[in-house]
């Protein structure tokens, strides 16, 4: 615990350049400056954005980078004007701004003489890593920490886009496209606010076993349908949902749930994140007639303050994100990791340090 | 009034043909079915998606038709079943469905031996026009119908945007593109909702005088920029407005109103309608930060009980809509009133029977 203003020597997993994949690699992670704090990261969550960075997906994130960012772990030492946290205490990373340096416009990694950037103010593929003080949010240290890495984005994310995003009322009726770590989230939040209905789409069916168990009453695989999509919910509704959720991340999907939901009073969530530079050509006249789209990002919580009260509410069994996890992983096996992912095996991969 | 089971023989606008005037012709007009209404239409304000339907906007409007939807008249007679109105009682007709024919599939008017079609169930650039029973809307009968006679469209349109879909609240900053007929309602609901900034936003800068008696604090020009007009907009607010409204009809003032707003809480109103079959192309990383996209169909008032309200808060001098008539001309003058609405020089002309 003494090692605050040494350089810590690990393991992380570095992202050279966009379309290869990850390579572990021994790091140099220089000492937290002020308001920072160097973290030891116990356990981290793969989620999707994280591919979409090895993808090459967002122009703004520049390589060589160290990714992730549903990590948890405990505080290892403290920068100068640290007050909130100190070492020891078990902790909970929070994504915060799509930075890509810290505040101050530098890095605390390098490896092989060469400076690698951070991700979002996280980069949890690192044994250890430094973060702004204000990203940290301190939960309870009873926490399993292999378990609440996912509070830290992909379960917020898909339950507050229910709860607090699209504010789901009791008795009604959702639509949640793409049931990966989001949309399976968006379904317990669904379930959770009292939705009396909850259609589960996914073009892989392997996924609707999970769905139910979390508490869709209906699964339907778009490819088991001649007509468009929104036109099978239309006719299974009435009148479209009430509420449309986009978790899949393409652009077609986004205008589906647009089209699903109800024309006058229809509220669509865009939760998943279609390839950046791309445009969704939306037809005005859908949104015209009432619908209303927005998007969330992390579920529109205040993560600061939210995580440790997720924290809380998971102990207390409000919910089991714990559902989420299908395969735990040593961190060596990262990629395999996302090699589940990549074919639709895996729903969370849980990485252990 | 004893003319129920009559043709009536009188003046219409007729639209033959995609990219043609209006030509006033002598119709017939048969009487009103079982629960239709015949009514002698007194006055009729000029819309813009009256001169969408000339230039031939939309693809579901079927020629030849009598346009017309922003009127006021006095029922004439009634069909069979009608119960809620009776000949004599002050009316003002109330837009419902985009509907080419009224609910049995038929026609009631005919010119020079050709069945004519309805337009929004509505056809009011005709001296007596039929309509299902449940569109119209009982009015006080001291209200002045050609004053009144807007609010069957233009004004609940962008008063509602503001009031009842954007739902602005008090202190709030507002940008308002297109400053016509719609624009300018919402200029009015933006200030009745107690919002201490609007901005008003137009390429014609003989709109901004108007603009300010209304309510705008302030008045740009896009022209007058070189940068994007949605980062003039950020830049004088600091972190966009927390309200904007698309009221120009355009795919670029929709994505520069959406780009406009606060990245995290803005709202963006779509009013306007953009040509049809037109797909806006928006980033989804422009909703994904937190934005909320909302169309608007007539200011989301349920008309039929809005209208007599709406009607009694204009009596009680609750806003003044007057303010939207530049033009008062009588009907024979309707495609003058087109050309001043084309020019740019009219914000409503109301058309005298
Ligand atoms: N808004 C945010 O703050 C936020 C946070 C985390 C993740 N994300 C994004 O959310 C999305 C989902 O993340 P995830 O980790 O759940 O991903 P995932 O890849 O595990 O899940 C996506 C699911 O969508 C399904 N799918 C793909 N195409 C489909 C189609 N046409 N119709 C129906 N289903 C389809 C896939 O089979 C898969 O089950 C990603 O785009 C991710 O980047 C957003
Ligand atoms: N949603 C509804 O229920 C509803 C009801 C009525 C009308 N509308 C639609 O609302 C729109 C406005 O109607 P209106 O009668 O006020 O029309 P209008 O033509 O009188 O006003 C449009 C204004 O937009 C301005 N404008 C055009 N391009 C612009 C740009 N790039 N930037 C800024 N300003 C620009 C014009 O100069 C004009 O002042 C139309 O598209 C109409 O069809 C919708």
């Amino acid at each position: 615990m003494a090692t605050s203003g040494k350089v810590i020597r690990c393991r992380a997993a570095v992202a050279w350049a966009a379309g290869k994949s990850l390579s572990v690699e021994e790091i140099e992670v220089a000492p937290p400056k002020a308001h920072e704090v160097r973290v030891k990261i116990v356990a981290t969550g793969i989620c999707r954005t994280d591919d979409h960075v090895l993808v090459g997906t967002f122009p703004d994130v520049e390589f060589p980078v160290i990714p992730g960012h549903e990590g948890a772990g405990i505080v290892e030492s403290i920068g100068e004007g640290v007050t909130s946290v100190k070492p020891g205490n078990q902790q909970c990373l929070s994504l915060t701004e799509p930075q890509n340096l810290l505040p101050d416009k530098t890095s605390r990694f390098t490896c092989k003489g060469k400076q690698i950037h951070h991700f979002l103010w996280n980069s949890t593929f690192a044994e250890y890593t430094v973060v702004p003080e204000y990203t940290l949010a301190k939960i309870d240290a009873a926490a399993p920490l292999d378990k609440v890495c996912l509070l830290a984005c992909g379960f917020p994310t898909g339950y507050g886009a229910a709860i607090n995003t699209a504010k789901v009322k009791p008795g009604s009726t959702c639509a949640v496209f793409g049931l990966g770590g989001v949309g399976l989230s968006v379904v317990m939040g669904c379930k959770a606010a009292g939705a009396s209905r909850i259609i589960a789409i996914d073009i892989n069916k392997d996924k609707f076993a999970r769905a139910k168990e979390m508490g869709a009453t209906e699964c339907i695989n778009p490819q088991d349908f001649k007509k468009p999509i929104q036109q099978v919910l239309t006719e299974m509704t009435g009148h479209g949902v009430d509420y449309s959720f986009e978790a899949a991340g393409t652009a077609d999907t986004l205008i589906a749930a647009l089209a699903s939901c109800n024309m006058n009073t229809g509220v669509c969530v865009l939760a998943g994140e279609p390839p950046a530079g791309s445009t969704i050509p939306i037809d005005p006249f859908l949104l015209l007639s009432g619908r209303t789209c927005k998007g969330t990002l992390l579920g529109g919580w205040k993560m600061r303050d939210s995580i440790p009260r997720l924290v809380a509410s998971y102990l207390e069994k409000k919910f089991n994100s714990d559902l989420l996890i299908t395969h735990t992983l040593p961190f060596a096996k990262i990629n395999e990791g996302f090699e589940l992912l990549r074919a639709g095996k895996s729903i969370r991969s849980v990485l252990l340090f």
